[in-house]
């Protein structure tokens, strides 16, 4: 009788945020994954059939089919059904200000940082061959300061973001920052603690797949793949 | 011995989406609680203080002081804590389809439709003391087709949206589609099998408080309330 193994595609590019975040989830977990290339801004119908919203990630499964869909969704899935190295833990409290950061930086940090970094610096580029409004990227610069700020204060209070243990606020954490860190979105001088956290997130080796891979023509500063301080 | 309740108190305003749908899971799941006003767009220090993003719903309960932040992160709190009704239900494989769909209503219904309204229909009269813009109106009530179409095809497959029994996934989609139906942005012609599952989700007593509600000078069109078909 054949041995199946269940294998894990992953529809993504380089630089989508989510799909880092579940990329980073899959590492920890011991969770093994293939890459599919997927550009959400080129409308191809093979990703709209799995996600009718059109985004990354999806995941697919190629035993069963099995098609997931969402970031978040995604990573509660295999949080459910993959008992090993658990990211989001502890109490329900515990686990709602896990939750909670994650929306932070899904969805405020992605809105006022790498959204707008992704738009002026990536898709302009690669799609609509404009240059990047230096206006808008001055003002997400600005804005990433705040939540280093934050993150600096967090861990002057805290081992990893929401407390004691690593969890998958650290992992979508990492994750919006680092496609923010490979558009020259982010000055990480006065920014220590912050700084000190994401080289030791860096440092993971679900991390190393990630700080390896580039996307077509953009090229990150000489900083963003360095793990040393 | 005093015998203490614990009561909820809910941070929101009458037209917020989010804490439309925390406010159905809590009456779904008979969970008392009362409504304090926040305004995010006048910047109250008590809601910063709560909520670094400074947005809506923000929950408090009132004897301990715990305070949970972002509506899913509260609903996933209320569905870990509090087993009657469950709202986030099945395999894995079903909880992720019903977070797909919180997904889908949370962030790209949003986005196309029911926040250019609130912004057009409520912050600019509320706040900017600007008239709406016309196209943009157009344009969001012409992509709430598209999601009225979805709708139509979902519950032509399914009795409730994410499958056999409603689940959170329906409450995310009536609160986001009741705030936008509040303000005159969806045509409900050609939509039967849409509008039948929204007259059954207004018809639920947890939905009647939200009916009842209404947004200082903003009115609602006539049918904004009604339960008979």
């Amino acid at each position: 009788m054949a041995f199946e193994i269940a294998m894990w595609h992953i529809f993504q590019f380089p630089l989508c945020p989510f799909s880092r975040k579940v990329r980073l989830l899959m590492g920890e977990k011991g969770i093994a994954y293939e890459l599919q290339t997927a550009r959400p801004w080129e409308g191809e119908d093979r990703l709209f059939e799995m996600n009718p919203a059109g985004r990354t990630p999806v995941v697919r499964e190629t035993e069963r089919g099995t098609v997931i869909v969402d970031s978040r969704a995604i990573c509660e899935y295999f949080e459910e059904t993959v008992d090993r190295n658990p990211q989001i833990s502890g109490t329900a409290v515990q686990r709602a200000e896990i939750r909670r950061l994650i929306a932070m930086f899904d969805e405020n940090f992605y809105h006022d940082v790498s959204g707008p970094l992704l738009h002026e610096r990536m898709k302009k580029r690669l799609v609509l061959r404009q240059s990047p409004d230096a206006k808008i990227l001055r003002e997400s610069m600005k804005l990433a300061h705040d939540y280093l700020d934050y993150i600096d204060y967090l861990i002057d209070n805290r081992p990893w973001l929401a407390g004691a243990t690593m969890t998958l606020a650290d992992l979508a954490a990492a994750a919006q920052i680092s496609v923010a860190d490979y558009l020259g979105g982010l000055d990480w001088s006065s920014h220590e603690q912050a700084r000190g956290w994401y080289l030791v997130m860096k440092s993971r080796p679900s991390f190393r797949p990630l700080l390896s891979e580039r996307m077509e023509v953009i090229q990150p500063p000489s900083h963003y793949a360095e793990v040393d301080a």
